[in-house]
């Protein structure tokens, strides 16, 4: 028997790098890819022809499987489906909408879906609608996040029981601890997203990689509930939003402060007073810039180690 | 080598039943400690009269140990130190204030203490207050929480940097492979509160409890935050505080929404509507009132089969 998370996605470890905006591109993807995990291209922050050169180049930086996250709300969907079938591009992670629109189209085209969500009602609809595999995602991930608040440690073992599809925990793992802890609670495979944001092979800017090394518990809070919740870290953008949401701004009230381009001024401009700065609770924990090929196999070291350690603790024995 | 907390406390498991208001009375504490976890006489919903009664009901239905928490707001702590104290009660778990004015007091008459932390920060603090243990909670907690809003998965690997002492896990945590989770990250033992909430010796009202097997995820959120954040059940009183919030409400008008018994309103007398009623995201995955007792043997029953089937599954062999 195999983990079934390895053979969907042909890969060695079930170990998925996210895609996230601004700093997944085809290098962070390859660099995954090529060290045994699944590399994702993040479409949400690139236009069309911009997907499409970083699909192409990731074709040429590796032989191994890469996919594409695709938030469903993506103004150019359809070109960007368009590409993506055009290219062969093998696996596809769906986000931030429904998955039933594109699911059979995907399937048409010979590729794999796995669907994002934060709730197991959502996990049920997701498999009705005929995915492969569902990335269960709790209120410690970076970015956009469910208004359930639900964390990772309630969520995997509430959507264990909602479907029997592969099952990917994403939301505050950080370690091969944190990994085989996902996988005793049901998981079979565990997506990153904060502790690759901080690659070498991250397109963030440097300073905004700098200002997330340097975080504490604490120093993140999922905001601008009214529109959709982000997890953002503090910042000057950080405390207008909080001052405004204290005095009961409204959804117009909020858009307009929120305006737009934020999240590239910050992560990828680097502008940490202005722009929105999108990390995961993980970073706490996350203290230095490595290679991905790395951070993948030292995930691997320590999930070994902490199984291995199980069976000769006598801490564990009742 | 022995477990660290089961020696501390003199327990055969490391399985602490969380002290929660106008819950855990004597017949919860010895239901748990009879079956070979730490019950908690909880004093934040007791008068120190009511507290003596309890300890000493206690002392006839138990010859193991048990101990009292104590919210350190309190406002007759002096009386309630006092009757500890002179009732020899063996351990004491200290939450919502700083340690540093009793723990040395608790240990010049040789009770055990442990205090209850939501960040590393507080943790260490913690540590050079002499406390013996630190229980780590996160955010999916019921009842009062801390503002860093960290999660269960990523404060127990944070809280684990920063002290060496004995490491209790909380928050989200009701099965024994969320139990194996918390120690696999870090912690020694578990402290639960909703599973125990909900048990046949649990002194809440049946309409509470009742209610609790009937909610799903996203049922409960972190409410009242200008004052102090507590997680609570979507309810009337909920949907008022809800909208107060959302359109700005100050610190003095939420305090006169809340007024004054809330919680006993809710919990102990079962008002569903007007009552604040306090439990933890991890309700949505308890479906049965059981036995405490019943429910101290299923978690290290989960807890030995999760723990020997990551030896046997090949879905864990990278």
């Amino acid at each position: 028997m195999t983990n079934r998370i390895c053979e969907l996605f042909n890969i060695k470890y079930p170990i998925i790098q996210a895609g996230m905006v601004w700093c997944s591109g085809w290098r962070l993807a390859t660099a995954v890819s090529n060290a045994g995990g699944l590399g994702l291209i993040g479409a949400g922050s690139m236009h069309p022809e911009t997907l499409l050169e970083h699909i192409r180049k990731a074709k040429l930086a590796t032989d191994k499987s890469f996919g594409v996250n695709v938030p469903l709300m993506y103004p150019e969907i359809d070109r960007i489906m368009e590409i993506i079938v055009q290219e062969k591009v093998p696996i596809v992670f769906t986000s931030a909408g429904s998955p039933k629109k594109w699911t059979s189209y995907l399937h048409d085209h010979n590729i794999k879906v796995a669907h994002v969500v934060s709730s197991a009602e959502f996990a049920g609809k997701s498999e009705k609608a005929g995915v492969d595999a569902i990335v269960a995602e709790g209120f410690e991930a970076g970015g956009h996040n469910g208004r359930e608040e639900t964390t990772t440690l309630v969520l995997i073992p509430s959507v264990r029981k909602a479907t029997s599809l592969p099952l990917i925990a994403a939301g505050g793992i950080g370690s091969g601890q944190a990994m085989l802890a996902s996988m005793i609670l049901g998981a079979e495979g565990v997506q990153i997203g904060s502790l690759f944001a901080t690659t070498i092979e991250s397109s963030a800017h440097s300073e905004f990689k700098k200002c997330v090394l340097g975080l504490r518990e604490g120093d993140t809070h999922l905001m601008l509930k009214k529109l959709a919740p982000v997890r953002l870290i503090h910042n000057k953008f950080f405390n207008q939003v909080k001052e405004a949401e204290a005095n009961g701004a409204s959804v117009d009230e909020l858009k307009t402060l929120l305006g737009r381009g934020r999240a590239k001024k910050g992560i990828f401009e680097g502008d940490l007073d202005e722009g929105e700065l999108e990390i995961g609770q993980i970073s706490a924990l996350i203290n230095e810039i490595r290679p991905a090929g790395e951070v993948v196999q030292s995930l691997i070291n320590e999930f070994n180690e902490s199984r291995s350690s199980l069976l000769n603790n006598s801490n564990y024995s009742f």
